[in-house]
C-alpha cells in the first residue's frame, strides 16, 4: 500500500509504498477515506517528540471504510479500564504504531466507531482527536453546564473550534479569545457571543467588563497569560487546560483561586467511553467540524507545510485520491 | 461583659468592658467557655485584613453553653444555599461582626451546633475553622479515598494538624514537609508515615522516592514550592489550597498536570452542612483536635505573642478563667 511516511526528521513527509498492514486476531483492516492532521504530527516531523522512530505512517485521525460500513477511528490505544486517567501503556495513534495517513490501517476492533449519519468523510476524519479532547476537558472535567459562560482561549485550533461549537450546543454563551481579529470574527459566526484579541493591552479587562466573568475557561497556551484566569473567573469556575504552548505559568496567584473555590483541572484526550459519548452528541445536535482544508493524502507534504505557518482556522484534512 | 478587644492597630488586643450582646430574633446568646486563635485573627491586628473596624472583638473559634447544652459554633455567616461556593454576603465570624473572644456572643441560632461528646471545651475550640477547612478541601474538593496517599506541606498549623487526623482516620497515608525536623517526628508520632524537611535541597525527589507519588496535596503556602507539586502527583491527583502564604506561584509546568490528568483545587472553610458532616465524622472516631497551648481569656494577647512566633503545634486556645 501506499502512505505518507516520515523518512527523516526536519524533512517533509513522502507519499512511499509501504508493506501491507497484518492484523493480529483483535484487529481488522480499515480502507482509510480521510485523516486529518494534529499538532502532534507536525510536531514529530520536527523531532519535537519522544521516542521517534523512522521509518513511520502519522496520522492520529480516521474515517474509513470496513465491511462496507463507514467508521470512525477513536484515536488512541490502551487507555485502560479508569475512566479518571489513562493506563502507563497508553498512547495516541501514530508513532510509533503506523497511523491514518495511508491507505490502510490494521487497527484494533475496539478502536471502530460508525460514522455520524451527517458527516462526509472529511468531516468525519476532522473530529476525532479534537473533538474527544474537547468533550473530555469541556464535560468530564469542566462539568459544564448550560447557561455557564465560557472562555475558549486561541480559537482557531482544531480543539478550541470543536469546544467552542460543543459549548454552545450544550447551551452555554461562549466568549474567544485570539491574536487575528479575523479569527475573533469568524468564530462570533459560528455563535461565539464575542471576544478579545489577547495581544491588544488591558484585553482581560475589557472582556470581563463584556462577558461579566466565566464560569469555564479552556485554554491549551499557559504562560504568563494563564495567570490572568483567576481574575477573569466566577466563583466556583473550571479552568480546563490540555496543552502548555507558551511555557510555563508564572505569577499565579491562589488567593483568588482559593477564595472562588476555582478549579485547575489538566486534561487529554479521552476514553473510548467518552469516544462514544461524544459521538452520539456530534450525532444528536448534528454538529459539523470546522475544516479549514482539504489535500489529496499524496500531496500531504503541502498540508504539513500549511500547518506549519499556524493561520488555520479548523482542521487541515488528508483525502485518499 | 468582659472581651478581648483590638482598640489600635499593631498593639496587643486588651482585656476590657464591652456592651452586652443584644440578640435579634434569629440569634442566641452563648457563654463563651473556650475559644481559639487563627491567623486570620493575627493579620487583623497587625492590619494586614481588608476593611478593619475597630474596637473589634476577634476570634471565629468558639465552644461555649446554650440553654445548658454544650454547643460548639460554626464559624461564619452567609454561606447560602449552594453548596459548590459561599454567597458574596459570606464573612468569617469575629471583625466585622463581634467574635468569640469575650465572655458571651450573640449569633444566630443556626450556627449552633452539639459538641462531640469525647472532646473538652478546648478540644471542641480548636475544631470549627481548621476542622471545616480541612473536611472541605480532603473530602469536598479533593474526594479523598481510602488507601490513597497524601502529602500535607506545613504540618503544624491547624489546618494541617486537622487534615493529617481526618486522612489517617479516611484511611489514607499521610506524609507531611515541615521548616523543622522536631515537626515532621511530633506528626510521626501523630500517625504520619514519613516526611521532609523542606529547607533540605531535593527534599522532594527524596520524598518521592519514599512515597512514590501522592494521588492528594493538601497545601497553604504556595509560592515557589507549589511548582514542585506536578512532579510529586500521581496520575489523577489532586491538589487542594486553603493559603498563600509564600506568594504568588513560578515556574509552574502544564504538561505534567495535564497528561496526568491532575486538578488543582482552591478550597476555603465550609458550609453548615460540611460542618455538621464533620463533626459526624470527628465523633465517629473521636478524633481530638491537637491543642499547642491554652491561656486565660483574659491574658489573650499573650496567646497573640506566642502565635507569632509561628513554633506552634496545633491550635492556640483561650479560656475563660
Amino acid at each position: 500500500m501506499k502512505a505518507l511516511i516520515v523518512n527523516q526528521l526536519n524533512a517533509p513527509p513522502i507519499w512511499a509504498e509501504m508493506p501491507d498492514p497484518r492484523p493480529n486476531e483483535a484487529e481488522v483492516i480499515i480502507n482509510i477515506k480521510a485523516a486529518a492532521l494534529n499538532h502532534r504530527d507536525l510536531f514529530i516531523t520536527k523531532g519535537q517528540y519522544a521516542g521517534i522512530q523512522t521509518p513511520c505512517i502519522l496520522g492520529s485521525d480516521g474515517a474509513g471504510e470496513w465491511n462496507g460500513t463507514q467508521v470512525i477511528l477513536y484515536p488512541a490505544l490502551a487507555w485502560g479500564d479508569n475512566p479518571p486517567y489513562q493506563s502507563k501503556e497508553f498512547r495516541v495513534l501514530g508513532m510509533p504504531e503506523n497511523g491514518t495517513f495511508a491507505e490502510q490501517i490494521s487497527i484494533p476492533k475496539s478502536n471502530i466507531f460508525p460514522m455520524p449519519e451527517h458527516l462526509n468523510w472529511e468531516q468525519a476524519a476532522a473530529l476525532p482527536l479534537a473533538g474527544l479532547t474537547a468533550w473530555r476537558t469541556l464535560f468530564s472535567r469542566c462539568q459544564l453546564k448550560k447557561g455557564e459562560k465560557v472562555l475558549i482561549t486561541g480559537i482557531g485550533g482544531g480543539v478550541a473550534l470543536t469546544a467552542l461549537q460543543f459549548a454552545i450546543a450544550a447551551g452555554a454563551e461562549v466568549f474567544v479569545t485570539s491574536s487575528t481579529s479575523a479569527k475573533i470574527e469568524h468564530a462570533t459566526k459560528l455563535g461565539a457571543k464575542g471576544g478579545a484579541n489577547y495581544r491588544e493591552s488591558d484585553w482581560d479587562k475589557r472582556l470581563k467588563q463584556e462577558a461579566g466573568g466565566f464560569d469555564v475557561i479552556i485554554d491549551s497556551a499557559g504562560g504568563d497569560g494563564f495567570a490572568l484566569f483567576p481574575s477573569l473567573c466566577n466563583p466556583g469556575a473550571r479552568v480546563g487546560f490540555y496543552g502548555g504552548t507558551q511555557g510555563k505559568v508564572n505569577g499565579l496567584s491562589l488567593q483568588p483561586l482559593f477564595w472562588k473555590q476555582i478549579s485547575l483541572l489538566g486534561s487529554t484526550m479521552g476514553s473510548p467511553q467518552e469516544f462514544q459519548t461524544m459521538l452520539d452528541f456530534v450525532q444528536q445536535h448534528e454538529i459539523v467540524p470546522v475544516v479549514d482544508s482539504v489535500y489529496p493524502m499524496s500531496a500531504g507534504a503541502k498540508a504539513f507545510e500549511k500547518m506549519s505557518l499556524g493561520e488555520q482556522f479548523g482542521k487541515i484534512v488528508l483525502k485518499q485520491s
